[in-house]
C-alpha cells in the first residue's frame, strides 16, 4: 500500500496556492489525489468523498479555501482522518476571513491550520503525520530540514561575500 | 398551512442569543421549529434537516453560530430556502470570527447575515421574506415599525421632561 | 405583474461591483430598476424612491455602498421591503468599514448583508425571496444550484486529466 | 440670541456617553437641545429636526451612535451645519464598527469625528466652532485649556510628594 | 480681513493627499497657507507656527499625516483653533494606524477627524466652521451641496439611458 | 511502548487553558508529559527538551502560549515531530496576537494551529496523529465523535421538550 | 553620578501600569524620576522637561500612554536620548490604538516600543541600555535572567509533583 | 575597539528592508555584521551567534522578520544585549502579524520594536544606545536630527515657491 494524501480545493482558482503542497508531497514519495470539491456547491460530493476517503486509501487530507472557508471544517465533520487547512489570501481582508473561518473550530472537530497561503507547511505537516505509519519518511524529513538549513547557511555566506566586494 | 421558520443553533449555549428571534417570530404569528443541530458534530442530521425542510413546511431558516461559524453556510449549501445568519459574539475576537465566517460566502450560496448577536433583526428579516407569501404580515411589519418609532418618540419626550426638571 | 428588483448604488463608480447582480437577476427573468441614489448627497431622492418603491412595483432592494456605507440602512429605515446590502471593498481598510457599516444595524431595521463585493449572492438571495411570491423561480434556483455544482464537477474532472497528462 | 448646540442620540441608552458633552457645553454657557432621534426608526423626525435646525437656532450638532452608526451621516446629509460624531463603544467589536461607520464619510458630507466615547472632546470642538461667532468663548477655551494643564501639573506635584514619602 | 486656513503636512509626500483640500478651500475663496511642518522633525517650528497662527490670521488648521500621525494632536495641544485631521493611508496597515493615532485624542484636546485620505471633507468642514464668521460662505456651502446632488442625479439619468440602449 | 504526548506551556498560568487537553489525552489512554518550559526564559531547556523528545518516547507535542507566542515555533525548529499550537487568549488583543504569532510560520517549519484556547481540539488532533501508529485509537476517535453527536442530539431533544412545556 | 531614568506618564491614571517599571528600575539601582506630563495638556512642560533632561542627569526615558498615544513621539522629537514606549491598554480597542500610535514612528525619530502594558520590559530594556555606560549592570541583568529561568524551572518542578500526587 | 552592530535577517529576501539600517549605521561609523540566520531553520546557528555575540564585539542586535516573526525574541532569549526588532510587512495581513509577533514579548525579555519596515529607526535607536559607550556619537545624532529638520524646512520653502508660481 502506498502513502496517500488528498489535496482538496473548493475552486480550481485555488490550485496555484496548493501546487507547492502537491509538489512537496510528491517529493516525499506521497501519492496525491488532487480534487476540486466545494463544501457549498457540491456538498454531497464532499460528503461522499470524505466518508469513503479511508477505504480509498487516503490517509490525510489537505484543504485550501478562502473567504468563509468552510471546506476544511465540513470535511473534518465527517472523518477522524487529520484535516489540514490552508487559509487562502482572499480578494479582500487579506485572508483574515479565511484564517478565522478555518482555525476557530469548535471543540471536538480540529482543523490543523497552517499559515495563510502556507501550502508548503501543509505538506510538511502531512508528511510528519504520515511518518507515524511510514517510518522511512522520518529520515527524509530530517534531510529536508537539513536542506532548509543549508540554504540559509549558503544565503548567509553569499551575503558575506557580497558585502566584502 | 401555517407560516413556519426554523431557528437552528449549533449549540444549546447559543439559545439566549436566539431567544429574541423566537419571541419576535411568534409575535408575528410565525410557527417556530427550534433545533440544536451542529454542522460539525451532527453533519448528517444537518443535511437531513435541511433537505427535508421544505416538505416539513419550513419556509425560512435562521441560524446562529459562533467562532468558525459554518452552520449557516452548510445549510445554505443544501437548500434554496433563504438562510439568515446571526454571528454569535464568541468568547474571543468579539465575534469578528463569527461574522466573517458567515458573511463571506462564495458566489451562488448566499447567507443573509445580520449584526453580531442580532437575533431581533434576523426575525424581522424572516418576516419580511414571509410577507411575500403571507400578505397579512405586511401590515404587521408596518405596525412594528411604527411601534419602534413610537418608543423613540417617547424616549425623546421623557428626555425633555427629565432635562426640564 | 412582473417580478422587479431595484439595484441602487451610491455612486456610479460602484456599477462594476453591481453588474453581476443585475445580470444574474435578469437571467432569472427579474426586471431590474438600476439607480444611482446617494444617501448623503441626495437624501430626499433616496426617501422618495424608497417610500414609493412598493407602488412602483419594486419588491426587493439591493444596494451597494463603500466606506461609511449608510445607503442600505437609510433605505431600510423607510420600508418593510427586504433590503440586501453589498459592502463594497473601499479604497482603504479592505472593505471592513463597508461591511461593519452595513451589517451592524440596530434592532428592528435589518439589512441582509452578503459578502464584500458579493453581488452575485445579493441577486440569488433576492431571487430566493421573490420565489415566495413567484413559485416558478423555485425551479430555476434549483437549476442554478445544479449548474454551479456541474461546473465544480467539470473543474474536478479537468484537474484529473491535467494531472494524468 | 443664545449659543445653542443640539446633542442627538439614536437611543436613550447612549445618554451616559453623551452626558459629559452636555455638561461641558453648559459650563461654556451653551444652550443644549438634547434629543433622542433615530436615523433608522424615526428617519422622518431626523429629517424634520435637521432641516429646521437652523431656524430653531441650532448652530452645531453633536451626535452619538453605536454599531452601524449612521445618525451623524444622515443628519449631515441634510445640513451645512457642522456635525460632530461620537462613536459609541458598542457591545461588540470595541467600537471599531461605530468609528468606521462614522468617520469614513464620502466626499462632500463631512462628519467631524472624535474618539470612541469621546463626548468631552465633541463639546470642546463644538465650542471652538461656536467661538467663531461668539468671541467671548475664545477666552473661556483658553481658561479651560489652562485648567487642564493645571490638573496635570498638580497630579505631577502629588506624584512627587507621594514618591518622597 | 481675509478668510484663511492653514493646510499642514508632515512630509511633502502627503501633498497629493492634501491637494483636493487646498483646491476646495480656494474654490470657496478661502486663503490657504500650505506648510510642510513635522511634529517629530521640526517640533519647534510646529510650536511656533501654531502659537502664532491666530495673529497670522489663520482661523482653522487642516493637517494630514500618516502612520503614528501625531501632527494634528501636537498642533491641537497648543491652540484653541479647530484642528481638522486627515489620516493618510500609510504604506502599511491601510491607514488604520493613521486613523487611530489621530482620532483617539484624550479629553480636552479634540481633533476633528475625517475619513482616511478624506481631504475634500476636511475642506468642507473647514468652510462650515468659517461660515460662523463669514456668513457669505453659508450660501456657497448650500450651492456646493446642490451641485453634489446634481451630479448624482445626472449619473442616475445617464445610467437610465445607458441601460435603455 | 506507551503512547505519549508532551504538553508544554510557557508559563504555569497557562495550565487552566491546557487542562482540557491533558484530560482528553488521558481519556484516550495517552501518557502525558506536562511541562513548564519557556522559549524566552529557558531557551536551553526548550532545546534540550525537544531534541531529546523522541528518545524520551514523546511522539507529539502540544504547546500553549500567549501574546508573542513563540514556544510552538521554537520547538518546531528543532524537531520533525508534529507540533500542535494553542494560541492563548492573552490579556490584550483578544488572542489575535497569539494566533498570528503561532500560525504564520515560514515555509518548512509547520505548527498545526487550533482555535484560540482550543485545548480540546489540540488533544483530538494529537490522537488523530497517534492513531497512525496506534490503530486502536481509531475506534476510540469514532466513539468520541459519536458521543459528541449524541450530546447534540440530546440537547436538541431537551430543547423540544422545553419548548412544548 | 547616578544612573537615572525618567518614567513619564500622560495621566496619573497610567501609574498602575508603570509601577512595575519603577520597581524594576530601582531593583537595579537606577534612580527614577517619575513624572506626570501630558503631550497634549502640558506641551510646554513636556518640551522643557525633555530639552533639559540630559543636563538633569536623565539618561533614558520611559513613557506610557494610551489611545492616541503621542507622548513618546513628542518627547523623542526633542531628544537623542533613547525613548522607550509602553502602549497602555486603553478603554476601547484593546490597546491596538496605543500600540500603533506609538510604534509607527516616521524615519529618524525612533520610539523603542514594548508590549501593551509591558512595563517590566520597558525597565529591562532601559537597564540594558544603561549597561553600556554602567558595566556593573551587565552582571545584574544576567542574574535577573537567571532568576527568571529559575522561576520557570521551579514552576516546572512543582507541576511534576502536582501531577504525580 | 570598534563600534559594532549585528544586522540579522531570517531570510535574504528581507535584505531590501534592512538595507537602510545598514547604510545608516555605517554613516555613523558603526561596523555592521550582516547575517542571514533563521530562528526556525538554523536555530543552533542563531543560538551560537547570539551567545558568542558579545565576545565577537557585537554590542547591539538589529533583526528583521516577517509573519510569525520569532527571530528577535529567540535572540533576545539568549542575551542581555539590546535587541531591536523591525517587523517586516509580510505578504498578507499588512505586517500586523509581524508587529504583534515581535512586540508582544513576555516580561523579562524585551524586544525594542520599531515601525513596520522601519529600518531607518532601528539604526538610529542602535546609535542612540551605542552613544552611551561612544560619546562621539552623541554629536552625530544631533547633527542627523538637525539635517532631518533642515530637509523639512527646505521642503516647506520649496512648497511656498511652488505655490507662488
Amino acid at each position: 500500500m502506498n502513502m496517500k494524501a488528498a489535496v482538496v480545493m473548493g475552486s480550481v482558482s485555488d490550485l496555484p496556492v496548493l501546487e507547492p503542497a502537491i509538489k512537496r508531497l510528491k517529493s516525499f514519495g506521497v501519492d496525491v489525489e488532487a480534487r476540486v470539491i466545494s463544501a457549498h456547491r457540491t456538498p454531497d460530493i464532499a460528503r461522499e468523498f470524505v466518508t469513503s476517503a479511508e477505504e480509498n486509501g487516503i490517509e490525510v487530507i489537505i484543504t485550501a479555501a478562502g473567504k468563509a472557508a468552510h471546506l476544511a471544517g465540513v470535511l473534518a465533520a465527517y472523518t477522524t482522518l487529520p484535516v489540514i487547512g490552508i487559509p487562502v489570501k482572499s480578494s479582500s481582508l487579506e485572508g483574515l476571513d479565511s484564517l478565522l473561518s478555518m482555525v476557530q473550530m469548535p471543540p471536538g472537530i480540529p482543523v490543523a491550520t497552517v499559515a495563510i497561503d502556507g501550502a508548503e507547511n501543509a505538506a510538511i505537516l502531512a508528511v510528519q503525520i504520515l511518518s507515524f505509519r511510514y517510518p522511512q519518511l522520518k529520515q527524509k524529513l530530517k534531510e529536508h530540514k537539513a536542506e532548509l538549513a543549508k540554504k540559509v547557511i549558503e544565503a548567509d555566506k553569499n551575503l558575506q561575500k557580497e558585502i566584502k566586494i
